[in-house]
């Protein structure tokens, strides 16, 4: 590694990135936390406010044809390295979920631009609506490049206020009858690198501040109906009973059992009882049901033990189940080549080769469909996000920045060799 | 047993009682089953069709300070016996839940009249709003006649179009007050019997038609509330999680087994999660207890395994829990010699020893506190009850009436005798 891009032969100032983020914090956020719901006019004071970051390096700003926002610094080659996150956030938000990514974009797109012409072009982007906190689908921007936008399904989403998404998006020019033309935007893409607060309790509990992230876990989803019969909750027998909580109530543990055995995670969140008054036995009990895991035969195997879970936890008392799908997600592994570099990156930065993979989605999710990907992680005080709490030390921030740099080097490095 | 009063002296005809019942369930029911909801129009429609039906014979009919309706039977001596039910109903109720006991009572009355004067005071009671279907305050008119009625939470009680309770009585001519009043109507009265569907599937299950009652269930009720920690469903690691759900699961197993072992019954019949969405752990989830028994003690040792269910099962997923008290009945035993006499007239007509306790409250709940009390069972089919599909076999209906009217025969003697 000799080439223009290694990593210890540039200046760059991850204490720029985190003062960007507190300016944004200041100019979109308040004491209930962020406010940069996406196609609000605080969502476009956050891109005004990263326009300006940019406005004195050489790039062209555009925006594609499903919201995004694209900064390219050329380069020598048409080959492109493409970084960024999101600006969006969810309502009373936190202030690094998204931002910190595209601000450490800005750093790089600044310390490449320094040095003149970068071996290949260099793009950060700003995707639109990861958090899909208005509509109900996140990822919008990012599933639109690579193609997973199911458009019909998203001409069909209404906000709570009942204003529909073709008509919210119409208002920014975009129509989800030519958003497929964001799809040109993958040309030349040969790498996509984000860096992201963890939003979990992984890090801080094992006393570090970066790592390497292997991939986002692959999630399945279900709604769980268990089907018994309604009854007094004084005059049925309990041998006589078919009683859905406690047949839900079988499935919960189970599913939990299923999750900790598989190294997953498994998850009841929401449950709901019908009749649903102290006096009667649920005839109906209805849980949602969120399993997630990095390898997909592993994924399988949890979904085949859920299913015969709810079947035995139903057969235990006298009860049906049927499911509903809600959403599917396959594990997106990050590609071998770019978790090298990120390794050595965070390795050189931290002195470790802890790796995890995310429990969250992340535009990262789609763009592994289609390119070479990677993520950079710094730790979440407290594992909290999507909260105004949501803080990081600033030393993690900084040596979260510093590793997504190095690593990006490195991977240009990758690109020039033809390596990706 | 060789007064006037002795059972097989006597002319009554069930099928009187059952046709009565239907011409009920005519004016006020329909194809959404009974509208009898109590302080409405159809109620005074089927107070009106109980008076008619009252018309030819010598009764005294007086309203008390509670709303309470009562027909009195002047018999040789002021010492008295009081039949009755409840002429209200649930809404879209069943035809058969508390009317069977009313017009019961009232051919007790015609069969009695027919031969003279009784040797005791007989009377028949329509009781004021035993359902509690609109204001949430069930058995209102008799636990005023007992003095358990708690008034100042009766005042505060608002119905879903926001009536309030002292208005609507008000409109009725009854006043929180002076429901004191309606005390005095426990005077002479030294039994108390009340004939009722089980709204449960036992006698149905055993094939049987009607049975003795030997008391109404013990009643506890508490809101269990776990508190851990609410976290993101993909990053948070099993074994760092606090979730309050898998808690609530535990503890609604627990309490299931805690009701099989007493031979009582225990039911969760409603759960509520925080925040309650597919991708959270929930960090907060209530749900409901309800715990039934006919012996105190067995109650009280039920309720105690259930405090240690609700901590064990916090404990084991590492979080916490406490109660909110929602409501509590002690047991009500029946009187042992209206017990025996019950036995005997259940004998006569059914040819059985088959008794049970009562898992729902009735009326003779509250009159018990005060007063000798009994009650007769018919079956229900299905165990349906507060449904239009609520229904009994005729022949169990003429049985439960025989039964009953038996029964009412044997507490007059035991009357005249000083027995009670």
């Amino acid at each position: 590694m000799t080439t223009a891009g290694t990593a210890d032969a540039v200046a760059y100032d991850p204490a720029r990135v985190v003062a960007s983020l507190r300016t944004l914090a200041e100019r979109t956020g308040g004491p209930d936390g962020s406010r940069r719901l996406c196609w609000t006019p605080e969502w476009l004071e956050a891109r005004a406010l990263f326009r300006e970051s940019l406005a004195t390096l050489p790039v062209e700003i555009e925006t594609d044809e499903a919201g995004n926002l694209w900064a390219y610094l050329r380069g020598a080659s048409d080959d492109m390295i493409v970084v960024g996150s999101h600006l969006d956030s969810v309502p009373k938000g936190g202030w690094l979920d998204g931002a910190l990514g595209v601000m450490a974009g800005v750093e790089l797109i600044r310390a490449l631009a320094a040095e003149g012409v970068p071996p290949v072009t260099v793009a950060v982007v700003d995707w639109a609506d990861e958090e899909g906190a208005r509509f109900g689908r996140s990822l919008f921007g990012s599933a639109a490049v690579v193609g997973s936008l199911d458009t019909e399904a998203a001409a069909a989403l209404v906000d709570k206020e009942g204003n529909k998404l073709p008509e919210v998006i119409g208002e920014h020019g975009i129509s989800l009858d030519t958003i497929d033309g964001a799809r040109t935007r993958l040309q030349h893409v040969k790498a996509y690198l984000e860096v992201h607060i963890e939003q979990g309790p992984v890090l801080e509990a094992k006393g570090l501040g970066i790592c390497t992230v292997t991939g986002t876990k692959g999630i399945e989803r279900e709604r769980v109906i268990f089907l018994g019969q309604a009854a007094h909750s004084g005059t049925m027998p309990m041998k006589m009973r078919r009683d859905t909580f406690v047949a839900a109530s079988r499935f919960a543990i189970a599913l939990n059992e299923i999750g900790r055995r598989h190294d997953g995670v498994t998850t009841v969140g929401h449950a709901q009882c019908w009749p649903g008054v102290v006096t009667a036995v649920p005839g109906e009990t209805r849980v949602t049901m969120d399993m997630r895991h990095i390898d997909k035969d592993a994924l399988a195997a949890m979904f085949a033990e859920m299913q015969q879970a709810a079947t035995d936890a139903a057969e235990a008392e006298g009860c049906t189940v049927s499911m509903e799908h809600i959403f599917r997600i396959p594990p997106m592994p990050f590609n071998p080549r770019l978790l090298d570099a990120a390794r050595e990156s965070v390795r050189e930065v931290e002195g470790h080769d802890v790796e995890l993979p995310s429990g969250a989605l992340h535009d990262a999710s789609e763009m592994a469909r289609e390119v070479p990907t990677v993520m950079i992680f710094s730790s979440s005080i407290a594992g909290l996000s999507h909260t105004k709490e949501e803080d990081t030390p600033d030393e993690h921030l900084h040596m979260a920045v510093d590793a997504f740099h190095r690593t990006c080097r490195r991977a240009i490095d990758l690109v020039v060799a033809g390596e990706l």
